[in-house]
């Protein structure tokens, strides 16, 4: 049993280094471009998929689709939920990273960035920046909509949906393939890999690598790695850890 | 109560006069400009959904998420059948039309076209065109694989999909989109409008142009009506039907 996770290519706020969050911005031209060479990779190594699941935000769904198209598998069923959205950042989405540490001081912004359970600051109701004013969001709950979350309150959200939709679907023998959010790929990685609360908030997925996990018939995990250049791949990593210093 | 339909796009085959069937081609370039157009003018005229059906087939699927991804909808659930599939046009698939009514005859190539019962010449089960053959139709039983459609045996398999499918989504309210083919389409075209099986061979649905239908409350029809340029409308309902004689 085989799962593929993969990160969407880099958005056009990830470009600008702007707190994203549930804002639903576009794949920017080199978003496209990690989007196909993933799915170029996959073909190469030869994987295949039954069922793949994204979020509700368009640098995942078309990160999915562009991979899917490459493959020829734009017949395959394809799951949504908010579930896999990214962690909703609150106040702070559409604000630029670096000015944002300058005004409230680096340390504030390493801990909404980087604490494991302290949220950013919240939205109000009012906000129309709050999913609540979205008809994407019409189905949440009052109690299930996100004001602002930590890393914390994401994982809570994201872990039921892999234990109830995606690992009955895996045990039946689906061939799997995740199109994510860094942070709620962070959720399933932690599991997966059992990282402590203190260490996730440093782990950095890049952008369009994909990663496989292999797992034995207990569902224990055999073997982790990311597919394509591994130098490559760690200059990524290191890169997102960056992105508040530039 | 409303629900669109929309014939994919013109495909690369559409474009060489090919009977492509299940063969599954990409859109031509006018394809997916008709697909953007198609988003636009849903988008323009105020319409939204709440769910999507489409074919197993690219040039489907494509236009699907064309018009979703210009309507900021990506995020919606798309449910993805064989059903919705184009007529399959068993051995033809593949030859150029003009050349096959010069071979066969205009007339045999008119009633492999036209006719609503006759199925064309079969495909071997041995063929690499054989839906049998690909792992797409996997889950199809041998008696549910086509080796070759009539109209007729089309709309045999695209009505329990209506039925049992589609219609029970309506009738809770869902604002629906259909992404299909040229014979899919006409099966639901056929019932909706109550055409005899005589005249519904020569209905041709122009690509790319969205149809609105409106329901009361009995699942009666009360409006239907293409969106866009009227005559222009007319013209491509004029092109599909001159094919054979280019």
């Amino acid at each position: 049993m085989k799962i593929v996770l993969v990160r969407h290519g880099e958005s056009k706020w990830n470009l600008a280094n702007k707190f994203t969050g549930w804002t639903d911005v576009d794949l920017s031209k080199q978003g496209y471009q990690e989007a196909k060479e993933a799915g170029e990779l996959l073909k190469k190594e030869g994987f295949s998929f039954d069922l793949a699941y994204t979020s509700y935000l368009k640098r995942a769904t078309k990160t999915l689709n562009i991979i899917l198209d490459i493959m020829d598998l734009h017949w395959i069923p394809v799951n949504k939920s908010w579930k896999l959205n990214e962690r909703h950042y609150g106040a702070l989405q559409g604000l630029n990273k670096a000015e944002t540490a300058k005004k409230e001081g680096a340390e504030q912004v390493h801990i909404w960035r980087r604490s494991f359970d302290t949220p950013p600051p919240a939205l109000d109701q009012a906000d129309q920046r709050y999913p609540g004013n979205e008809a994407k969001y019409a189905e949440l709950s009052e109690k299930q909509l996100p004001r602002a979350e930590s890393l914390k309150m994401t994982i809570e959200r994201v872990m039921p949906y892999w234990e109830n939709e995606i690992v009955p679907q895996m045990k039946k023998g689906k061939k799997i393939i995740v199109a994510a959010h860094g942070n709620s790929l962070r959720a399933l990685v932690k599991h997966l890999d059992g990282i402590s609360d203190s260490d996730i908030p440093s782990l950095n997925i890049p952008t369009g690598k994909p990663l496989v996990y292999e797992f034995d018939q207990a569902m224990e995990v055999k073997a982790k790695y990311y597919l394509g250049d591994q130098e490559e791949i760690k200059k990524e990593m290191a890169k997102v850890k960056n992105q508040a210093k530039k």
